[in-house]
């Protein structure tokens, strides 16, 4: 093998599949990343077993071939290299090392053979549809914090993806949700042509991570394509091949209360970094703040036995009945920051009941979030 | 006490003093600030017993009086407020709250008695003299990285600060010296008026440290008083004052070596980057470059068992014998970032000894580095 390439474009794909490689590998083969020279281009691999990324970067091949190197450290060799530089890889013989050569700078990697790297399989996956860039970024931006980091609740480690069945005459949505139990993401979209009937996914967090990288380095459109044990995201150069979780997401419709009667309007800037000073004073460990409402004031409010208390008082549109709520404010934070209009909508029922929260005028986006005692 | 006092002022004043106040405290005053309002100006005072800071700043006062509060807290609180905000701090009765008041916030934090506070004592430091405030940054930006961080070795825990006699007709310097035991840094300035004959000093690397944050917010000049035991740093409207490290810093003149014959002169920037990309292959623990020298060619390279190898040619002004030298590259890199200048200039004897490195053309920073075994 024995190719020429520019070292803007190399870095650009080694800096997607080394992303992929894990710091700690017990299996040395899944440290590397295959590469393979075929006709004016230049396939990279890597994989951690359950997620796997190809790219493909234009270069000059002057001989075909294929070999595995240390993905890590060849990405940071690229990237110390200076801008504009060319880079010759050339492996010969035995394979046992590959030579990297640019300007005066000679390396020699060490590799192991291009059959030991594992194969990906070219399953089939039935479900296909496609997602414009921004749509999928937005799945992620407004759920991806919500996903619980709970070992043993594997189930809710990963955006659940399913298409609603569109009930009573209301349209299909494509939705995406995560829970930790303490609160609760839904985002939905109408559902795209092909992804009507699909199963319900859980995308891993690792997944949903390097996806969502990727989003933002692409302009045009991301075929999806699913089965019920995998899932493919395909962008313009690159190919996003994932194991889906194998579990049961729970039933969150049963999470979302149907009749919280009190509507509350705030603004979301002014209510976040009230909440943000208030909490100043909360023990690191609750984080506790509480909501009183009365007419059209909410007054937040901290307590601490060490630092003491902190009070501060909010205009809203607020009619119902006075009624006091305490929430973890680092999660009432999360919601302010992922909502994208200027008015936060909270509904709520009583102080011991789960309360929604929906940018003002917009539903796409909605979250639950359990109450909290102070 | 009663003060109001603009947010931003206050916000830059307690961003200076919280920082000299450690995390964790057993001590609970520690870690708490003192205020005490005078006429027309609030004096804020912290201390974590070796180092304390004083500054003052200026606020409308209602009530003089004085009371002690949470450093951090308060600092977030002042942080967390709107720009442009007014601050009103009150104390009422036995001082067991203090009240801060900002628009709708109100906080009210626990105080401890400002008697309780450590008095820190105006002690006779007999020597005095004045610098520019980029003349001690650069003394520090020379010199600060070899500061050991081995605390066993408590006497090389800080820079060292003296003057020179000025032997043999050579003018008298003022010296800023640091090391490690691997590495040596040594900047020198023409003495100022006041310093001459000052005692040697050990300044610690926190107060070190935060002096380097002080300078890069003053233009002035900054008044340095000195014993014994105990240096003062003046500001405008701050004064910083620590004990000195009682111990006696290792006789670093010993360790320069005089007799080195073999003169390398590189491009720094060059150097640093072909150092950089070479030193990827080496391992995590030893990080050993190795440079050969020819004529007028340095050869960088590196080997790992597990990597793999990687050589750079650079072109070096060098006419003496072959030699082969190697170093660790965090040290090569660390000195390349210091020095100032285009050029490198490297005075080597063998392998085996002492190298010392310095710009070319300017010689007011010298260092020097131990070589490793390759």
């Amino acid at each position: 093998m024995k190719l020429t390439i520019e070292r803007a474009a190399l870095l650009k794909s080694l800096g997607h599949v080394q992303s992929v490689v894990e710091r700690r590998n017990t299996i040395p083969i899944l440290s590397n990343v295959l590469i393979e020279a075929g006709s004016g281009a230049a396939k990279l691999t890597a994989t951690d077993m359950d997620l796997t990324i190809v790219e493909e970067v234009g270069c000059q091949v002057a001989e075909a071939g294929a070999t595995t190197a240390p993905a890590h450290t060849l990405y940071d060799i690229v990237r110390k290299l200076p801008d504009g530089a060319q880079v010759e890889l050339d492996v010969q013989g035995d394979q046992g090392q590959m030579s990297l050569k640019s300007g005066r700078s000679t390396f020699q990697l060490a590799t192991l053979p291009k059959e030991d790297f594992p194969a990906t399989q070219a399953n089939d996956l039935p479900q296909a549809f496609s997602l414009q860039g921004k749509e999928l970024r937005e799945l992620i931006d407004r759920t991806r914090f919500a996903i619980s980091t709970e070992e043993t609740r594997y189930y809710l480690n990963g955006i659940y993806v399913h298409a609603t069945s569109g009930e009573e005459g209301s349209a299909k949505q494509l939705r995406g949700v995560a829970t930790d139990g303490h609160r609760l993401a839904r985002f939905e979209m109408p559902v795209p042509d092909g992804a009507d009937g699909m199963p319900g996914v859980i995308v891993p967090r690792k997944t949903v991570n390097e996806l969502r990288k990727l989003i933002d380095e692409t302009d045009g459109g991301i075929e999806v394509a699913l089965s019920d044990t995998k899932i493919r995201f395909t962008f313009d150069s690159t190919v996003l091949t994932s194991k889906l979780i194998d579990g049961t997401f729970p039933d969150y419709e049963r999470v979302i209360p149907s009749g919280n009667d009190k509507m509350m309007e705030v603004d979301r800037k002014a209510f976040a970094s009230a909440v943000d000073r208030v909490s100043t004073i909360s023990t690191e460990k609750s984080r506790a703040v509480k909501l009183s409402l009365a007419d059209n004031t909410l007054t937040l409010s901290a307590t601490s036995p060490e630092n003491g208390s902190a009070t501060e008082e909010l205009e809203i549109s607020y009619q119902g009945d006075n009624i006091e709520i305490g929430f973890n404010s680092r999660y009432l934070l999360d919601i302010a920051e992922r909502l994208g209009g200027d008015g936060a909508q909270f509904s709520l029922s009583d102080s011991a009941s789960p309360t929604i929260v929906q940018d003002a005028g917009d539903t796409s986006a909605l979250y639950v979030l359990m109450p909290m005692r102070v």
